[in-house]
């Protein structure tokens, strides 16, 4: 057995000016590390899903940004500011739902407006904290989320998950599977179901390996077997990561949330939005407002697949992501604690708490 | 454009004593037709799913009965009744779920019992005559199917199905593909969305290419992008098969049907579930009674991939069926006519029109 919880999705190597990138594309089958210099070679593993899951692109957009500047440390403030400006927006331009992308990218922007008077040498150091600051938080900020959310669990439960809201999506632990793994060093013994995910079966490959390899008790379902294993009485409650939560509590989430969510309601089900809340984005009014990605058809039709599993020239519709009414969520859990319905009151009041995000 | 209409998934060429079935499992990517001519191999054959879909099923287990018995006809009565016997439930335990399969063998049965003072040879006509009646039979009741469920729908509307209940799955037409083929020749128009239908992808290897191979606007998604394709009000009215409909209305059908309906439910959608009185079941009171066929593991791991997509030790559950609720069904359209709630009287009044099922 491996320990997951040991390997790191997103690494910053500062000296040899690298990022390091665990292939979430290739896994379970191989466990591949690619060291990335360019702006370039880090959106290209933004879009090919080499690196995936809200937290994590994140945060490898936060050290993209800082290496594509870092290697300008010899140009006039003026043109160092545009080139930072240029290859934030160009970062930003690498996928359209989660928040958290364009989150730290801000982040990092604030922080080189903080410093814009200091010698550029001095703004690369600080754009270098900050960005390693971004992956520490998120990992203490997993650890908050574990902890909230399991105050709603019992040991013995039966827990489902959609997509992989885990380590790998993370700097550790992840949202969703975090009370799962502190509930594990505990003795909470959950059964987890993972729904494999389709199209890009992050379910499959990502969630049921890592729980897998931590010797969690996982069991890996299709997507339509959501319904069935509810109506057997095998889930008390669904825990699930999001990308986006609207002001009113819309979630955008992995393409097949929004169907586990209605089936919970339908039975009666505890549905839970496990949530960092930089990916709460107030200024998105509702679900409605969220972009939601349009994939190739292609990942529906061969990807993964031997021969064509479907008529190659079949039309599809591909989205990446849907939203579920946030009238369909129980309980969104953060790192500042449990939020409930209604979310644009209670979102609300959880930014006003005074601390900055 | 092939005319995919006229390929017969299941015929008897009595001259040769042999089954020809086309293999469903190779579709898309290959065409291909096996002959078969023992029990064993047609056994075989309903089990690995050359041969699939409740009609189709019942359809060549009763040819395969009567080849089984074919090849015995100068031994005495009471050895032929014997081996009819055993024959007749080695066949009825290929799969437990699809009603159709113990429907068309008990027929046989009857036939049997009808003739039983006639001559072995005498008998095998008699059987002969009625296996080719249940596959003659079945298309007449699709096209009534076919045009009842044309009265519920309108031009231009966007349906969703799941799994296949086409062609394919039938004698001709299919029952829930049966409006859609028939509508086409009046200018209907539709806009049909086919789930994939994991573990096996039916809805996107066998749905997708009938309708495409024919000219239907048909779009492949994933069985978890039925919600949004609601919500996005693309969808007017779901259109399932079934592979047994209890007493009280309760229908199992291909795994991820019950997901469709609480989603269609959910959005006001109409569920309509197209139904052989031969799939109806009135000695099974309830969906409980149902046996759902369990399969293997490695159908969700492997199956279709070119590599393993999930850990090889991964625990799995695999339902290949599971059991929509009456009360998620807004109609049951058979080829006497469409039943609505409370099915357990009209169901009781359907087969009370006195005509023998």
């Amino acid at each position: 057995m491996s320990d997951v919880l040991n390997f790191v999705s997103v690494r910053l190597d500062d000296e040899k000016s690298e990022l390091i990138i665990l292939d979430q594309s290739k896994l379970p089958n191989e466990v591949c590390f690619h060291h990335y210099k360019t702006k370039e070679e880090i959106f290209n593993a933004i879009v090919t899903l080499q690196v995936r899951g809200a937290p994590a692109i994140g945060i490898a957009a936060a050290y993209g940004l800082y290496l594509s500047v870092k290697i300008h440390n010899h140009v006039s403030h003026t043109d160092f500011f545009a080139l930072f400006k240029q290859n934030k927006d160009y970062l930003a331009s690498s996928r359209p739902t989660a928040v958290n992308l364009f989150w730290a990218l801000d982040r990092m922007e604030r922080c080189l407006e903080s410093n814009k008077d200091k010698s550029i040498e001095e703004i690369l150091n600080f754009l270098m904290i900050e960005s390693e600051n971004i992956r520490d938080e998120d990992e203490a900020v997993c650890l908050e989320i574990g902890e909230h959310t399991l105050t709603l669990l019992k040991a013995g439960m039966g827990l489902l998950t959609h997509c992989n809201a885990g380590t790998l999506a993370t700097a550790k632990y992840g949202t969703a599977l975090a009370p799962i793994y502190l509930g594990q060093k505990r003795g909470y013994d959950f059964k987890v179901f993972a729904d494999e995910t389709r199209p890009l079966l992050q379910g499959a490959r990502l969630t049921a390996w890592e729980l897998n390899e931590t010797g969690i008790d996982v069991t890996l379902i299709c997507d339509n077997m959501a319904s069935i294993v509810m109506k057997k009485g095998l889930i008390d409650a669904v825990l699930v990561g999001c990308d986006r939560v609207a002001a009113n509590g819309d979630t955008a989430n992995k393409i097949g949330t929004s169907n586990v969510a209605i089936l919970a309601k339908h039975y009666n089900i505890p549905f839970y939005v496990c949530a960092p809340c930089s990916t709460i984005d107030r200024m998105t009014s509702c679900g409605d407002d969220i972009e939601i990605e349009l994939r190739k058809g292609e990942e529906i039709t061969t990807t993964w697949y031997q021969k064509p599993m479907a008529p190659l020239n079949v039309k599809t519709f591909n989205p990446a992501f849907d939203v579920t009414d946030a009238e369909l969520i129980t309980a969104i859990i953060t790192e500042k604690g449990i939020i409930y319905p209604p979310y644009d009151e209670s979102i609300r009041k959880l930014f006003e708490k005074g601390e900055q995000i």
